[in-house]
């Protein structure tokens, strides 16, 4: 365990404290030049490089009293993995451009730091840049580069009427995690730790281009709103079949205990960045892939639609709109 | 000319204000697959990929009165692809975290766009994905992708004793233009043009490398404080002779105007993006690369003297001092 970092990040100054980030980070082989110096270089073998980026903000993708700033971290490094993952791609790199106020305690971000550095670990890719500069509030942006080691990219847009959808990793735990958090409770544990600290199945993707998905994506904004990205982009319509998800029994307890139907975290909750992705009927799939589903023809109902009809309740979250910290 | 964007980005909602942006873009035969999808696929032929974050707040790094949204773009694309071509690379594409308070005119990020999009055509790159969220004030996060083209890259760490240093660019130019807009005034028009959209000499950075440059910066902080970079990488000493460098003559006008030495300008200004590099002795160097110095044993001298004397002056910008918005 590195001593914690003392004092604000005003007092520790901007070189002082990318010191204190930099000195936290651990390296790769694939990392040619790391932190330092006008820019990383970072081995790209399939002469492709998948790239992404996601913005947080304080008070609106993270609370500082609900999540550990390594938490944060590691949440943050996730989603944009994710993303690169939902290419078919195997992330190697991240780059953060972080806005800290000057009176936040340097540890915080040198734990967030500490936590993007692990959960980049865990998907075997390093932080290898970054900026830091003072403002009012936290702002994370995160880039996450990946590289496809010959598979060709899995996009949105190859979904074919006749496949089937399948998904692997958690769909509503991070969800009904936050239902627990905002009613002021702390447990049940297991998706407090969910809405924490999602733990999205990188090496799904990868695999699952291997298995010749069509279409592919990674549950950000919600199972029903990813669908739907696929199917605009695919030209077709896809059903969920509500009896094929899955709705731990725990789930379960906690919709009846804040008086919400749990099919609705499963269905729109976003941020567990499970990976939801079509493959021909004929493909065998491993047992970590659930079949939720099949692709159709398009047709005059909405893109995606559970069993047979039109899901009516809120479809994902729009950042713009208020109160979803989602 | 593209229509104007009309209302409130709140009013134009996130996927709207997104479609916006999308729609302003270009393209380039290394784009494989662009904004849209989880993630960009760009082409990486040298099998390693040069990457770069900054992040610019608005108040700190741009006046929203002083710039135009445009300008803002482009400087912040420039400052970026500054950092790949210092590098010895080539920049290939942009990805944009932005961050924007619901109330801004929705034509401000859309002109900003515009201006990252030309921008990155002087250089060949393309704007390839993003992330747009709703914030307080205008954050822009952006990570900028370069390709080697089968160079090494050039790092600051590698100048000798008895290299010389050279540059080529603009010196002080935006410094100056700082000067006058703090004072109210908007001409010398060639300075204040400099302050709002640097023109770093891109083509230069790979060149330098043909050339066996042994280190290389862009000018972001100061040549002061950028050429200490290098020599404390490299561990030596750099002495400019400050009889070397190019000091037009309207500059020593608003100089004189403002009660400023240009000098100061000309070692210790950032923004104008213009590159250093160290070379060996015996390099006949193109005619837009000026010596103006040369490297050192380390001594008990600071990292860099300025005819063989400290210099003693505000050497570059540290972003958590206060009122320095640069």
């Amino acid at each position: 365990m590195r001593e914690r970092a003392k004092g604000t990040v005003g007092e520790l100054g901007e070189f002082g404290l990318i010191r204190e980030l930099t000195s936290r980070l651990t390296s790769t082989t694939a990392v040619r030049i790391g932190p330092g110096d006008d820019a990383a270089v970072v081995a790209a073998p399939d002469r492709r490089v998948v790239a992404t980026t996601d913005v947080l903000l304080e008070g609106r993708h993270f609370r500082r009293d609900w999540s550990t700033a390594y938490d944060v971290g590691r949440k943050a490094a996730a989603q944009n993995m994710a993303d690169i993952a939902a290419m078919g791609a195997y992330p190697t790199a991240l780059l953060l451009g972080l806005v800290v106020p000057v009176d936040l305690p340097a540890n915080w971000p040198t734990e967030m730091m500490d936590g993007i550095r692990d959960e980049a670990q865990v998907a075997s890719a390093a932080v290898v840049g970054g900026d830091v500069v003072r403002g009012d509030s936290v702002v994370l942006s995160i880039t996450a580069l990946g590289d496809l080691r010959n598979t060709d990219p899995v996009t949105r847009s190859g979904a074919g009427a006749g496949d089937v959808v399948a998904v692997t990793g958690w769909l509503g735990w991070s969800a009904a995690g936050h239902a627990v958090l905002t009613r002021g409770f702390r447990s049940p544990r297991a998706f407090v730790e969910a809405h924490r600290r999602p733990e999205p199945p990188y090496h799904a993707g990868p695999a699952a281009a291997g298995l010749g998905a069509t279409a592919m994506i990674d549950v950000s904004d919600g199972l029903v709103a990813d669908l739907g990205h696929i199917a605009e982009a695919s030209k077709v319509r896809i059903d969920i079949r509500s009896a094929d998800l899955d709705i731990p029994a725990q789930m379960s307890d906690i919709g009846q205990a804040v008086g919400v139907d749990p099919l609705q975290w499963v269905l729109t909750g976003g941020e567990d960045h499970a990976i939801v992705a079509t493959f021909p009927r004929e493909q065998k799939l491993p047992a970590r892939w659930r079949v939720i589903g099949e692709v159709l023809a398009p047709s005059a109902l909405p893109h995606v639609t559970v069993d047979g009809a039109p899901w009516t309740r809120t479809g994902g979250w729009d950042h713009f709109s208020d109160d979803i910290d989602g």
